[in-house]
């Protein structure tokens, strides 16, 4: 039987890997199984084995047909998977040149997911935990950047469900409220 | 002559299908005159004629393939309907798997519509008037969420008037000031 | 080489022209240089060289498909022009009908743009630009209304990023800060 598909985005800091793990826990014991998929990874590996680059660092100076290719191929590939699929994206990037659509046209047609989640939380607390976080360097910006950011990640996650029929839902990831996200998620998966 | 095609959508409880009555009322004795259709009834009734269902209740649990089918005969059918014609739908509807396009591309792309009607108001009028109207039972939700599904069904309009080239026009039906919502809603039908 | 397509947004009255002629003042200096394209001009010398219309006035009471048409038509014209462009026109452009987009599905299709900025400032600031500016007869509304406007053209624009691949950038073009503006400007387009 096909499997579901199912994206997961949220801008950084806002604790989505964590939430996605806790989810996972709660449906194992349930014996629902899903295979995650990191889309840039995944992207990677098929640019590797097709010969179109050898290291990582390659992969950010690509020719824009290039690029669009290699995202048409991975999500090609990640179409042909069975069982349920947890790929792990973002809605959209922010750019020095501004937001990029994580999931262009090319990408969602492939993929045709019945779900986009959108991992969300409060401005202020992303920005708390991004400035907690000293393990990963990250562009800094204020939290009414971080909202425009979120803003703009609910909206082009309407035009995702436009050409996909998938439904679009928001998760909110708390501050304390770990359980409670983690429930939500589980319920989406289920 | 090709009459206009003109899609009116809203939140449960923001009083759509006041609003349309009133303005039709004003319409008429201007001899302005639209075909009322329901996109779920009308749907069921292609699904029936098509011998896809027999029943109503049937039309929740159709697969994902055959649901996205029968929207798309529905919306051709609807096409074809001569003169004016208005569409009582909804911009997005929220299932427990989070929001749904009303309009996905394949019903849109059929439909071509005129304008798109954005019904709206404000979101703790919209929960006072839900409370209040106990002919309905609907899912319990709190003005923010009201909130946050009027904005997700601005940015799907959005998108829709991208792939359709129609005008997304916001008509706001306040307490107290029916009259002039339905004044708005006949200078967009008229 | 194939140019740099930057489509230029931003609702009447937020001072578009004035950054985007400061920001091309700053780069000539470093050699880079633009082709100013208005997009409902280029449409116009279409029409005309096709003999669809004789005068600008004509280009209002357009049919919708022949509107289409010249529209599409003006796109594959500016796709064909080398070297970098900058196209001038409005991400949705308010009617009595409602928001129409000003950059529909063929004719994104046919430019592709690498940006589309969208210049931006406070709701209130445009309106007091509005109120000060006597050259130009312009429709009244309120600072509300203004802001309304600019949420619609941020969400259209992320459903034009999910079709292009484009990046959306917002310019900020607030009181007393113009020389940021244009910095903020002449980085997207460098």
């Amino acid at each position: 039987m096909q499997g579901r598909k199912v994206i997961i985005t949220g801008v950084p800091g806002v604790g989505k890997t964590t939430v996605v793990n806790e989810a996972l826990k709660k449906l194992k014991s349930e014996g629902v199984v899903y295979q995650s998929i990191n889309f840039g990874t995944f992207m990677f590996d098929v640019a590797k084995s097709d010969n179109v680059v050898q290291d990582r660092d390659q992969m950010r100076n690509l020719d824009r047909a290039v690029q669009k290719h290699l995202q048409q191929r991975a999500a090609q590939e990640i179409a042909k998977v069975t069982g349920n699929v947890l790929i792990d994206t973002h809605a959209s990037v922010k750019t020095p040149k501004g937001y990029l659509a994580g999931l262009p046209e090319w990408v969602l047609r492939e993929i045709m997911p019945d779900v986009i989640v959108l991992v969300e939380t409060d401005d202020d607390q992303i920005l708390m935990r991004r400035l907690n976080d000293e393990t990963r360097a990250r562009d800094k910006e204020g939290s009414r950047a971080i909202g425009e950011h979120q803003q703009f990640n609910r909206s082009i996650a309407a035009a995702y469900a436009m050409i996909t029929g998938c439904t679009v839902k928001i998760v909110i990831n708390a501050d304390f409220l770990l359980e409670r996200a983690a429930d939500d998620m589980a319920n989406v998966l289920r």
